[in-house]
């Protein structure tokens, strides 16, 4: 293992949550890296939708918490040690995390679609534990290397980033297309940058809260549709001339907002489905889907995405760094949670920094 | 125009309904092809279950009945004169024809969706008048030669062939995948046959009714399912080892049977829906789309599939002759429909001949 | 057919092409839009490589100019009457034009290939006439509005851009991916605008001559590449790391160029090749195509690129109005034409303005 | 490690060649299974061009024997023993054998073409040893369950059936299609048999031997093109009514060969290239490739076809055990080979038994 330049210590602070809404630091032992793993100080991690919900509830359907587990998956750090196998880090590096570790043999994994292995190891999805905690260790594979001038907490944004790269990957989306993106909360803002990003020639971003909407400008939305002004998907079809758009993004994860969805959507248009609604079925206007051939693109989490986010992030995305509301010391990641949990209407992008 | 082979007449019969479940036979003039256009002597029709709910309902969602129309769109026949710029058939030719007639210049006709055209002219969807008749007249490019050893009956399933030759192009499937076909009607059924030209290693197929299973078996699937022998998706599961189809396709039009479909896919596999259920809202268990990133697709006939199907029947598919229960010439069409409309269990394909 | 807000005069001045090399200003009617078509005036055309092919050597390979023509087909200008079953336009809109018209009805055009049609006519293609002409006539679906902050030489390069458009898509360019390309004329400049509207993070711009990369620089490309400052191919893999990059598209038409856009693709990349060479055959490295599992597509102009393209140019390209280096009145287009063929290195784009 | 069902010797005997042209018989020690591999009694091992290749030059390529190699790499046998960790298999399990081991961590294999893979271990591929021997290892996810009905030496056609798959795979080719497929050797001839199982409705099949011809039919070519009776591709293009095949698929590794496949291609048509010219350019006729906007596709082995390929020699493929011209023990492998080299006319595909 390769020496780090910076003392590594032999305990670290970590926020461990024992039940749900609990949250406490404790001192672990720093992890060891393995043959091909980097060790990582983590320094900027993002409070995700998922991480509140398992604050919240303990569970997102199958995945169930079951024993004391850190949060967390959002990260970008600094190398700090290197296993002995690995060849593309050396300790000083600056990374960003992509967290779920695939097992490179099954059948999804060798047709490129590794985000759904089944023996994915995803930090902060139970029993895995996640970064809200000073040092995790990660396969070298899934760590990639940020330019200096890209910061620690937009580094950490390739994670959400990643999803709506996935979103629009998966739908094929053409540059110059138009896009429809309903639900502003931090996936959808960053479905926005990647669309932008992306090419396309207008961006409709729909909510219900004023600030996510003005978010949603500062990053690229040509149209932010307010859902408080009267019926969002009337709005946006009339924006097209009735035409409808090219890519319907649904990111709200709610039955209102995944059929508003699919309203916008032109004829031979398409439909990515990020969020996850609260209840299992939804009612589908299968005539409509039918009659104008309609695609529909379920998504979870992302796969061959982080070389395209960094590259994105390298290259500088307007806007960016109004998202990050809120900053926290791991300290207080407790209050972060909280605050991510209560106040939508303020906050957008919560960071938590375990060393600073 | 070219002159033909055969003395062409005046007039013709054709079967014309005036109220919904009313057929009658009158004379009409037969028609005069334009410039572009052939005179087909219609050989033999299929009854479609479109032309069944146009004579019980009168109307298919937006599509309504407003005047006297002639249904009928499955057909094949034999060309008896050319326009004069015909230039791809003579007066003899046999033919299969696709009944759809399209603008060409429409931002569909030109990305190669032309099935997604505003301005169709279909045969036999109001207003447009249909092929239970003696001659018709159509634009030469949607016209496809047939080889002597192709029966006209066997050419008019080019149709319902198309149909499932979509589902399969729309959903990218790949020979050597396991496809899972709920419902055996017509449609169905000639999906068990394009499922099996495109060299899917397993076809499951699932109806209620014991001749159409045994009908799909002979057409080639590999595995029967009744729905009155317990739980269709589970059996289906059970026979994939529990791993799940690479594509399901929904011809039946019944909620239920959809959620049947969506529930045999494996992670990462497709479905695409071609039955219109009698319902504008279906559930659809999003949670599991999302998880396991389903893509679904809507079908709405299809586009560039007659020069494909017409090679699959030139080529011989095995079993088709079977599903050719009944036939009746043109003056019993009003008999043919009411027998296609009440007798599912025991009819499968009827054919109409109006010129025998 | 529409009344034009303003006279239409009976005759026109039109630049037309006697014998290569000679080109004369002649008074001809003015022609008279068909029922589906427009007449334009025509504001700005841009004088393209094949323009002055034809007029040096008379013939592009099988395309021989046997009469007399008018070139030009790089043209934007507003519409000024309507054939009678026009329905997208009225006099007075701005527009570019699009100027191969298919026939919307054989195979290649019902797949979405209408580039491919063996019908098409195109605008200065012996023996169709072009643009170099006050007004011409054009069937409204290849007319295109274009708003009013984009002025006529603008939305004329809608013709070259839409060759960049159709290269990227044609090798299915991602966003982010990186791309090389050689040959920086006119086309080779546009698809570096292109490729930085698809997203690209990194563009490698490659030519001789010092002034045209100044120019791709200005439209978005991240790294001029001299030819005479040493191999290019060499120069483009250590600025990528020797990995190589996603996408090659050569537009310089020479064999060297071609090896050269061969040798800098990363294993499993693309190559889009647009120019052609003036020889029939090129050497091809076969083990290294194999091995790399290259793949290559031939480009022949675009097809449904023109949509996009003029989204492009309506959400403004940086640097586009630097490459307009030359204008001159429609009575000059015999200078124009000899300036473009003798003085590459300083001449970029060469406009033609017929009603000025 | 799981108990074997039979006893594994602790020596074994190993076709090794010390230098090119010189395969002796050795004893060797029996690998051991590591935790994740499978130990395999080798049955059946097809002799390949690329075997041939090394034994007669003693390199392909950049790939060079520099130390004793055990050749071999298209085999099938029985699961003698399983390392702690395998899931998938027991012993006394039929196999085929996916020669290629990678390393699933790499841009190339997460993105689904780990043929690609910089890191693959490959049998047979110095400085890897191969299959002509009787125990190998091999990790258990490239090792695939054969069913009792499909013979050893069947089973190791899965590997050359693997290339022809391949190459539709990547050409997107679509059933019903046309395909030619240039050079009958056993690539070419499991091309064939590919083409058929992907439902291609005609195939043309060319070659010089009048032996491989008759083999190509029996596994479903539809047409035998002998290169001696004149030019093969104006026979094919005569077959085609000049319209050209939608794909064409060059095994030969000839560059005439390769200039007859080009020649074949319809407007918009593709190409695979599998066989590797023994020169490093072949001549391309560019403006043909562009003005037709064909698409070449290289082919490096395969990925992602085991599955499929086990599938198809499952459901029964026609013809192929007509392929099996000659069989030879062990022991024999040295004239296997020297046959294989010299004896085109006669032999097609010869097998080595080394537990017989």
């Amino acid at each position: 293992m390769t020496a780090a330049t910076e003392m590594i210590p032999e305990t670290m602070k970590a926020a461990v949550m024992h039940t749900p809404g609990h949250i406490a630091i404790e001192q672990l032992p720093v992890p060891e890296a393995g043959p091909d793993e980097v060790l990582i100080k983590v320094m900027a991690v993002g409070v995700c939708g998922s991480d509140v919900h398992y604050f919240e509830h303990g569970r997102i359907g199958p995945y169930v918490v079951r024993k004391p587990i850190i949060l967390g998956h959002e990260c970008a750090g600094i190398v700090v040690a290197c296993g002995e196998r690995v060849t593309r880090f050396a300790p000083g590096d600056r990374v960003a995390v992509e967290p779920g570790v695939t097992c490179g043999r099954c059948e999804q994994c060798k047709s490129g679609r590794y985000n759904l292995c089944p023996d994915v190891q995803f930090l902060a999805t139970p029993p895995v534990d996640g970064a809200f905690v000073q040092y995790i260790k990660h396969r070298e594979d899934f760590v990639f290397p940020i330019p200096d001038h890209v910061s620690f907490e937009e580094a950490a944004m390739a994670e959400p980033l990643s999803v709506g790269i996935h979103a629009l990957n998966r739908a094929g989306f053409k540059p110059g297309g138009e896009v429809a993106i309903i639900g502003m909360g931090p996936v959808g803002l960053l479905a926005v940058a990647a669309a932008k990003a992306f090419g396309a020639s207008r961006i409709y971003a729909s909510d219900l809260e004023e600030n996510r909407l003005q978010a949603a400008l500062k990053l690229g939305a040509t149209d932010a549709i307010s859902g408080k002004a009267g019926d969002a998907a009337e709005r946006i079809l009339e924006l097209t001339a009735q035409r409808g758009v090219d890519l319907a993004i649904e990111t709200a994860g709610h039955p209102r907002a995944l059929q508003t969805a699919m309203k916008v959507i032109k004829r031979g248009g398409k439909l990515s489905i990020v969020g996850l609604p609260p209840v299992d079925e939804v009612g589908f206007n299968v005539p409509f889907l039918c009659d104008n051939e309609i695609d529909i693109y379920g998504i979870f989490r992302y796969a061959n995405t982080y070389p395209t986010g960094v590259r994105f992030l390298s290259s500088g995305m307007q806007g960016l760094s109004e998202i990050f509301t809120d900053r926290f010391p791991l300290e207080r990641t407790q209050e972060a949670m909280v605050k991510a949990m209560t106040e939508k209407a303020t906050s957008v992008k919560i960071i938590v920094y375990p060393n600073e």
